[in-house]
This record gives C-alpha cells, structure tokens and sequence, in this order.
C-alpha cells in the first residue's frame, strides 16, 4: 500500500523558502502571485495491506519523525495499488 | 486560485533523502517500508481565476523555475475557492 504524505508549514509561520519562491518568480517575469507555501511531499511504500493499521503507523511516523507538528501540518492519503499515471 | 505542485524524483533516479528517512523510519523501529521518495509540495496562490490561463502558467513556472524536468516528475492541481481543511 502506497501512502502520500504532505507536511505544510502551518498557517501564520513564516516560509522564508515559500517567499524566495514567489520573489525568483517575479523576477522571472510571473506576476499575479500573492502567496506560496513550500510544504514537503513524501511517497511511503509499505507491506501493510490494511488501511486502518498503515494509516496509524504513518500518522505515528509523522509524530515521531517526519513532521515538526509544533510549526507543520501534515495529512495523509492512502492508495491501495498502482501508482498514477498521470504526471507532468 | 489555488495551484497545488507535486515535484518529485522520476522513477530511477536515486533519492538519498529518500532513503535517509527510510533508515531513520527503521532506527526507530518502522518496519515494513519498501520505499521511501521525497518530493516538495508547493502552494501557490495566484490572482488568475481562469483554469486553462493558471495551469499554463504554472507548467510554465515548473518548466523555468520549479522543477528539474531532466531528473524530477511534477503535477499540477488547481482548486478555486477556499483551501481544504482536512489537515492532521
């Protein structure tokens, strides 16, 4: 089973990283930007078939490692099966 | 508008990030990880409000700026109106 997790930066901490993003954008000529977050995307392979006991293990691993939950956010989407096809 | 960009390393191309967490996850007891990858997650909120005009500013600024399209996949989401608010 396949698990995606996000991990945002929580709304009102800053995102120096989000804002030098937005700043070579505009300079890159992309104007119309009001705000960019930068977050962290993670693909979880796992063995676990069962959806209620991966998404406990991967809630855990998010608490313990992955996320700072003191100034991040994350979720958690579960997909059983193939990865998608459709990407950029 | 809402962009919402998933950049991530393409399918063979080595992750050590990737694999660094995968070791942590298990130093910490996590068995049963196949695979790790690590991507970034970027929200973009931007002042277009046509669907068809955003999305094609925002591949142009994976094209430019975002992604490295010789080693990383990305993909676009859009969402008009007000974020989600299923966060953990």
């Amino acid at each position: 089973m396949k698990a995606r997790v996000h991990i945002t930066p929580k709304p009102g901490v800053l995102d120096p990283q989000g804002k030098a993003i937005r700043d070579a954008l505009a300079s890159l000529g992309f104007d119309g930007i009001d705000d960019v977050r930068q977050g962290k995307y993670l693909e979880l392979e796992l063995e676990e078939s069962d959806a209620k006991r991966a998404r406990a293990a991967v809630e855990s691993m998010c608490a313990r490692l992955l996320a700072n939950t003191v100034i991040e956010d994350y979720w958690i989407e579960l997909e059983a099966g193939q990865p998608e096809s459709a990407r950029g």
